[in-house]
């Protein structure tokens, strides 16, 4: 984005049980605190086609297609989500806080994943067409914490089965981890890391200190 | 493909009611009675998992997504069908008859719906990674000849409803038929045109006659 009249496009990413979805909510009230417009959404989701997609690729019945064709249906998902949701808030000068994006495409399909990365990026151009957050909070967390708050926030919620991407082994997680900080590493203008182990409160507030820095608010 | 070991791969192409799928059946037992592997197959669908988003496709629960998702779609279930149908049955050397594939993509949602071309030019690249049919046949019909034939075949299946694709009025299918015609015309080594108005044992033979001519039988 970067255009002085636009909204601004903040992205979450991170492991299981690194706190995105909290952060995301408490950066949302803060913005909206100060007067701005703010749309919370999440990925994959975040708008009613997309949403149906959701149930289809989390549920794993997406399986049965094969890595690339699920790759597919995310980016159907993406795009769906990106027109209805996304574009439109940032074109009304709202701020977008998304839950999950590209990166963890990238990271979930492509290096934890069975996706070629040169597919994965090829198709993400296609789809995002210049588009590209403003500022990406990677929440840092070693894998088996965020596991085991992963697997106390199911037993609050009522939910006994861990979902089809929670389900790998520690290792796998932890070379998830690995590829989201890479990330950060290989563009630190646009990503920021994060260290979610820390309370909840302390997360915020290092996150506001970054949102401020970064986007000049 | 050209390979000389490996099987072929013919697509059939064209309108409503222009008699693929008769057609694909004959040239198939055509084939079959020369001693030849033949695997029919059909687009959107062909394996399990495409079948499943050929109901979504078609039924137009995907239409809540927008033209540009649902292209996404239809290239899951494309590369679903290459990698679970197609490929293999080319590799063990059986030939691979396909009642539509990458041309209706280019005229059903390009030319007559809404999505870029060039979009759906580089979505296909990713998809089929250089495989192309050795021939495609497009059955070629008045567009309003078409549509009665259809309509008539749906009436003795019992079927009442037209599908979302037979739902436009005739001047629409009239640009789709002219879109496979000037892919024809754009792709001659690839494509012949069959003129579909003939009774069916003129068409089958003439098929014959260029699968005979086209791939050295």
């Amino acid at each position: 984005m970067g255009d002085f009249l636009s909204g601004k496009f903040i992205t979450f990413e991170g492991g299981e049980g690194s706190g995105k979805s909290t952060q995301v909510r408490r950066l949302a009230e803060t913005l909206r605190g100060k007067g701005i417009g703010v749309v919370e959404t999440r990925e994959p989701g975040g708008s009613p086609g997309a949403e149906m997609l959701r149930h289809v690729l989390l549920t794993g019945v997406a399986e049965a297609l094969g890595p690339k064709a699920e790759a597919l249906l995310f980016a159907a998902a993406r795009d769906d989500h990106l027109r209805v949701t996304i574009r439109p808030a940032l074109e009304r000068g709202d701020w977008v806080i998304c839950d999950r994006f590209a990166d963890s495409t990238r990271v979930y399909q492509g290096i934890g994943g069975a996706v070629d990365v040169e597919f994965l990026g090829a198709l993400q151009d296609l789809i995002l067409q210049g588009l590209r957050p403003d500022l990406t909070l990677i929440l840092d967390i070693p894998a088996e914490l965020g596991l085991e708050r992963a697997a106390r926030r199911r037993g609050s919620q009522g939910r006994d089965a861990p979902d089809r991407f929670e389900k790998h082994p520690v290792a796998h997680h932890e070379r998830l981890r690995q590829g989201f900080l890479d990330i950060a590493k290989a563009e630190p203008e646009r990503c920021a890391v994060v260290d979610a182990t820390a309370d909840e409160d302390e997360v915020a507030a290092e996150i506001r200190q970054l949102v401020t820095e970064r986007l000049a608010l």
